[in-house]
């Protein structure tokens, strides 16, 4: 089959790779319908993590091909969505909604779902089966849901997010943006984002953002809190993951507020003293989307929310490289590969 | 009248000091009944925090002599228990139950109750008066909730310390050892202490800790592992404030769990990465004392608890520095001092 391969910071290409096999009799191989490059995945690509000739992608929806002697519930031909962990989503981590940290948790990334065909470990812990052969529109979505939704739906449950609530968000790739449309769903009253390009304040406002800022760190903190009394938000979602978002999402929340922060923290030292007096509530990590993913199916299957939005370039698997360039240069928020 | 002054690290002197006196019209004026020394007050002692000439303490019970013009509910000759944080009780963060980040907040250290007197600020906002006059053996307990146990208070319920759980403290200074009070008070399952003092373990498990762990750090944590299926606790209550048991409290909660940081955190930076992938929630900071004051002192009055247990050490006030000195040396857990 054909794959995606980063093999080094810039370099990605589209290769032959092994087609995928049942290796546990756990597993399922889904058809691979839509993949998606993440915001994380420019991580290696722009050298800040480690990379040689890794399979990319841990975003997919697909049908299923192939199931294992051991799968009870995913059956062959049902069309599913799936998170980047593969979760037996039984155990008492799982149970608790913890399912990115299950105690058999396996990353889909190693496996790499930019491709034709993927090997999905714990297939009835993993997958979620739509009710049916979704339209072609609803794909996208349903996409989204496998990661960047679900993610930023975590993020905004992490600050806890609701009525009555002001809800800042650092960050306007998909992740923030959709951290803004949970929010809103979640109930907030006010939903901020800190953004200064035009394209995503638009896509935040039509997500239901109801102000936009501009700056950024301590001058955005500022304009916040100018916004809010004095106090700061009652709830932040951090979609980034650097320093500077990372205090500038903490310096954001209100003494009591909730902090829920989702971007992968690269090179990040949180100072003990100013987190104890900040008095915030800190949430985050990677996301246990598949304790989302039932609810979040079915919003979209039902059209009451649209997150596929997110989705400005498509492109054949075969155009993966530009489709990295695009989001690497800021030209697209999100790219759909269609394998 | 007689006060404390710190000098210098280790240099703690009973002085003349002048007689406290209304300044704002929200003030109360208290003869202290009882003052003690808080671990916090070690830090610039042990020269952590740099101190010259500082009036010391800030926990305290007592009378109320005098009270400014706008105080309406406190009363000239009612016992009183207050915070370390004088609050109005009345902005919108005190009423989200953050009153030591009120926005009128003044700290109370900086005005010394280890005196014969003490001004308190906003006292309308700050003191709870208690339903009479207090037999003797009551003093302690009360004067416990002024700190240390509504700081271990605030760390249980920061931890989500309830039914059903496995709470763990790190630390077995006096907030940790009423941590485990508030655990158990909260319905915790199981509360494990980390202490290797037999007397503090002894205390610990009247406060009703059901196991002891005597290793610390990493061996602490795996110690605590294998109590709970690998997992960890769900709940965590950190009660020292430096980088190991910052990180032996993370360590020690399971994905998902929940840290409770009361321990004034000096010279700690989290590295973001790995609290990231821990996907525990943390929160924390100087307690809200004052959200658990009515509480806390229905039960003590009604003999429910008795947290003036952690006294193990009484001496008149002129006698200050050997109470810090036997602190110091962990000859005792906490010293009361007798105005």
């Amino acid at each position: 089959m054909r794959g995606v391969v980063m093999h080094a910071p810039g370099d990605v290409r589209v290769e032959d790779r092994e087609d995928p096999r049942i290796v546990e009799p756990t597993d399922a191989v889904i058809r691979v319908a839509a993949a998606c490059v993440c915001g994380s995945d420019l991580w290696p690509y722009r050298g800040v993590e480690e990379v040689a000739g890794r399979p990319m992608g841990h975003e997919y929806v697909g049908v299923v091909e192939q199931v294992g002697d051991q799968v009870r519930d995913v059956k062959v031909g049902e069309f599913v969505v799936g998170s980047f962990f593969a979760s037996d989503n039984t155990c008492e981590i799982c149970r608790a909604g913890y399912q990115s940290r299950c105690v058999h948790a396996e990353p889909v990334g190693a496996l790499g779902t930019q491709a034709q065909f993927a090997r999905i470990p714990l297939a009835d812990g993993t997958l979620v089966a739509t009710p049916g052969m979704p339209d072609a529109d609803l794909v996208p979505g349903l996409l989204a849901a496998s990661d960047v939704l679900g993610t930023g739906w975590f993020g905004a449950v992490a600050a806890e997010s609701g009525p009555g609530k002001t809800v800042a968000v650092v960050g306007d790739g998909a992740v923030g943006l959709l951290g803004v449309l949970a929010a809103r769903r979640l109930g907030a009253e006010r939903v901020v984002i800190f953004s200064r390009h035009a394209d995503r304040q638009r896509l935040a406002r039509e997500f239901g953002a109801t102000d936009v800022i501009a700056e950024r760190g301590d001058q955005g903190v500022a304009a916040l809190k100018e916004l809010t009394g004095g106090l700061g938000a009652h709830s932040v979602i951090e979609a980034v993951g650097t320093q500077e978002s990372m205090m500038q999402a903490i310096r954001s929340t209100r003494p009591g507020g909730h902090v829920g922060y989702v971007g992968v923290a690269h090179g990040v030292e949180l100072p003990g003293k100013e987190l104890f007096f900040s008095g915030v509530h800190l949430h985050g990590g990677p996301a246990p989307v598949r304790r989302f993913l039932p609810e979040l199916v079915e919003l979209i299957w039902n059209r009451e929310i649209d997150p596929g939005k997110v989705f400005d370039l498509t492109l054949p698997l075969e155009e993966a490289a530009e489709g990295y360039k695009a989001m690497d240069e800021r030209r697209a928020i999100k790219t759909l590969l269609r394998p």
